[in-house]
């Protein structure tokens, strides 16, 4: 089994420092911002970004280190397999956020739609594509008994 | 600057060996099949994961080791930063596709809509979350030129 190594490409600069107030998913929550710093010698790959409304950023959950393979979900009295939910106790902690894009100024991409944690290392950015990226008839699972049209059923900030 | 240490979960089997025949995105040729087998140990990770439609995919573009900072993609004639581009030519190669689930057996998830080379290293499963993942009123920059009503204009398997 070989081990891949992954070298942070800039850091996420965030208001929330601590789990207190971070919502479960961004969307839920649109009024915060935050930005997401690259290294100076990755800013051209920021070129033509601006043109699209959404972003994907990838990035290491860098406070976890328990591994789990079944997790119980904030929502949820049971378990499920990590691999059904989106708990950061995984095997790789590697976190995944659809982010709103505000603008892009330099090496900062500032953002809404926050969920990250402040300062953590950031692994990849990828254009969100409405093409690639959004699925119709789509079932999700345990999670949707937890909702109603689109709205949580209650409050998961 | 700290190295991420991430390990496969599991390795991908699909029957695309090569390039030619691979779509840009797994959506636009739903009619191929492939499995995601994860290792033993991490089997019953993928508890409960059949009530969802679809699966998010990470993985490691294993073939890949060229670093762009900004790159042309097949639809293009222009250079865009690596960020604004699906490329797999990234600082890091960390790949990312929304696979639709066709059913899970033991260890292995099978799975259409593929966009994924044969023995890919998988290194995360995500439920994919109407909720959380789909957006509305999307701009889809340099990208949004080649499609008309969500179709490819031109040929791009």
């Amino acid at each position: 089994m070989n081990i891949i190594q992954i070298k942070p490409i800039g850091v996420i600069h965030s208001p929330y420092k601590h789990a207190d107030g971070i919502p479960i998913q961004g969307s839920f929550k649109d009024d915060v911002e935050a930005f997401a710093e690259v290294y100076k010698e990755y800013q051209e790959g920021l070129k033509d970004l601006d043109g699209f409304s959404h972003a994907i950023l990838i990035y290491h959950f860098h406070k976890v280190t328990d591994e789990k393979i079944v997790a119980k979900p904030y929502l949820e009295k049971v378990n499920h397999g990590i691999f059904a939910v989106r708990s950061p106790y995984r095997p790789n902690k590697i976190g995944f956020s659809i982010v709103k894009i505000q603008k892009i100024s330099e090496n900062k991409l500032f953002f809404t739609e926050v969920d990250i944690f402040d300062q953590t290392p950031l692994i990849d950015i990828k254009p969100y594509v409405e093409f690639f990226d959004k699925r119709e008839n789509v079932k999700s699972g345990w999670i949707e008994k937890h909702f109603q049209k689109g709205i949580p059923k209650q409050t998961i900030l």
